[in-house]
């Protein structure tokens, strides 16, 4: 074995992260895979021949053995507000870019999406203790208020110059809920970049200008909750516009299963979970990040007490409407947007949006992927779809030719697709 | 132009998913990129080389164009119920690998981490509409419960030798919230599979045996809401194994800001983003599907009807103790965990792990990306290490060598780093 420190009794490394590509995974190999080297050629089959792009992408995060393939689709068809979009999409997940197209050619016929944000600002907080009296520490607070926008001079001065910085600082007092406990709730405008490490930065100057001997800070850190940070998406159309034998029939069912949706917490979760099927296709193709969307997505699902849906429909004189509205706090420049060729790439296709725009965007990907969930389910049941590619799946497993497909393919025809009855009727075709 | 539907006037097609991948690629460049050649490049620069594999991973989803590239890391050193594994992890944010495995270290030396599995049942529901007598409900419900799990015996047969199928199904009044609206509300086991499509197809099934003319099926599907299928990880020592210059002091802040955590919503939002980039990014290399997780666990903790911490931390006779509960719905066979070769391997790497297994490493991901959060987070800020990777990337955006790298690196130590200011200094050495 190499240079590196290690101790035969026990799988503990010292110094992992100094070593070099290979050597990291010649110890993987030697500690995780009982030096099979299949593991070493699995893992390295995915690197890119072009050592300077394949540099690029290991420099992204830290102990980089390979790539993870992630498919990359496109929905074509998406008319939102009147433009033409084709959309990246990168899931892993069958079905997500063949809805996403499909109800976008529906809609584009009717008017496509129509799609406006309800706010941009963004919170980040500086969370401390004062043990003292408040109202000293209020006669503090706004004494040094003019100092709090000051200190942060330097880090602002770029993201004025685009529109944004700091909009409002306030002292905000949760002694009611935690003894000695305030806060800094400080309002942001970002323009085209996420903001994370602008807000942040902030943040930090703000509260090293803040404290003093009686106030000790806990941290600074910016929040993925962002609900003054929205979008609205629309569709709508005359009922027998919508394209199937009992027009009204489908619509109230449709809105049946919203209903559901808003007052049933276990339908909710899996209600918007669709939603995010498409929003984050596009998150992740644009190079954002979405956990953090996830993450303020939900607790917005949940603000109200009780976890709900957030898309909604009526059926108002003759015009069925359905909408949602999402918290969504996105980038069209930093963080890996320019860095990562494809997202740059995504950006590109989608006409190199401002962060504004992409919400939008997105928030139309999310109510199509929704509209194509809910007519699934309330017409043919989602299995129908899912288990014709869930046979694919498995007969790629098989590593079965396309005559092979074919003949089961159709033999499954209207049959339950298992595991098991597959394989069956794989082995039953090969022992001819 | 080729043989495709293409009217000159607008961009919708009819037809895309037909195309071939080159078609696509074509119909985007001469829609959505004004013909230029680079797009064609950068989406064609990332196929792989070996048209089978490459076929494998087109197949996944529908009208596929390219392979998105996230970085695949491994974190060492993780001692967990006293096995040592190496996890990996699929990300596009930096610093979280290089946490995950700085704080995995840091407690192997303390017993590790010890996690446990509270649960492991999933729920599925068929929503259905009924105007008729309760009393009648009822009585038709008890009278064909048998038939209703009879209905499902080809799907649940090869559950059951596993382990696993319908455990119960309960009849669910919900008319005092919506008019006519009740459930079939039923709890599954389903082993070492997520179990998505077993527990959709036999609701389906349940729901053709149970609709009558009375009965209006509204839709079929599992709920990505399962608080009972929910895991444990904690870890814990004195305060003085610590290991910091004031470790009484370090444990109380530490405390502090779990419990801001717990009480305010906007940093329990962020709290908890923290947590999912650890467990996103073994989800993603498992190949398990996030948005379920995401959205089951951010549910998860909003149930109170406030959203709050999912990790928790007491201090007691000296002892230091932190832990979180999850639910994680998980699948080690099926879906796309056999058939990337990449998800496969990151199982291997983890020794095979059952679901239940599997859970527990997720969840010590989960607990130690949030250790090493607030440990930074309540101590030197976490700008301090994300500047440092910031200031590489803009390094890498800019084209720098190793030696510009170095020496801008070395003229930022102790200053603020801003994308403006790096790009003067760079621009300063290069006029040199």
């Amino acid at each position: 074995m190499g240079a590196y420190l290690h101790n035969k009794m026990t799988k503990i490394i010292s110094g992992f992260s100094k070593l070099t590509k290979e050597e990291k995974i010649n110890w993987l190999a030697e500690n995780y895979f009982n030096n099979n080297s299949n593991a070493i050629t699995t893992i390295k089959q995915y690197w890119h021949d072009d050592k300077k792009l394949q540099q690029l992408h290991d420099d992204f995060i830290e102990n980089t053995v390979s790539n993870f393939y992630l498919p990359m689709g496109v929905a074509p068809n998406f008319l939102i507000n009147g433009t033409e979009y084709a959309i990246p999409m990168v899931t892993e997940e069958s079905s997500v870019v063949a809805a996403a197209s499909l109800v976008a050619k529906f809609w584009s016929t009717k008017g496509g999406f129509k799609t406006s944000v309800l706010g941009t600002t963004k919170i980040g907080q500086v969370h401390f203790m004062f043990a003292g009296k408040k109202a000293a520490l209020d006669s503090y607070f706004n004494k040094n208020k003019t100092a709090l926008f000051e200190a942060t001079a330097s880090i602002t001065k770029n993201m004025e110059k685009r529109g944004g910085g700091i909009l409002d600082i306030k002292l905000v007092d949760k002694t009611a809920q935690l003894e000695n406990y305030y806060q800094l709730h400080i309002t942001f405008e970002t323009k085209d970049s996420m903001g994370a490490n602008f807000i942040n930065s902030c943040l930090e100057a703000i509260s090293t200008e803040f404290r003093n001997d009686e106030i000790e800070i806990v941290m600074s850190i910016l929040s993925n909750y962002v609900p003054e940070c929205l979008v609205r998406a629309e569709v709508s159309c005359k009922i027998e516009e919508l394209g199937v034998q009992n027009p009204q029939k489908f619509a109230e069912k449709f809105q049946q299963a919203v209903k559901i949706a808003e007052i049933e917490p276990y339908r909710a979760v899996t209600h918007n979970k669709g939603i995010m099927n498409g929003v984050d296709a596009v998150v992740l193709a644009t190079g954002n990040d979405f956990r953090a969307v996830e993450a303020g997505v939900h607790a917005y699902a949940a603000r109200s007490g009780s976890y709900t849906s957030l898309s909604h429909c009526t059926i108002d004189n003759g015009i069925f409407k359905f909408w949602l509205e999402l918290p969504l706090a996105l980038g069209t420049v930093g963080g890996i947007t320019a860095l990562h060729p494809l997202a740059k790439l995504s950006l590109e296709m989608l006409q190199k949006p401002s962060a504004a725009v992409l919400m939008q965007i997105i928030a139309a990907a999310g109510l199509a992927q929704n509209f194509a969930a809910l007519r699934a389910l309330t017409t043919k049941g989602i299995q129908h779809g899912h288990m014709k590619m869930h046979l694919q799946n498995i007969l790629n497993q098989l590593g079965a030719t396309q005559a092979e497909k074919d003949q089961i393919t159709t033999f499954f025809e209207g049959k339950t697709v298992s595991h098991s009855a597959v394989v069956s009727k794989f082995k039953e075709i090969n022992r001819c």
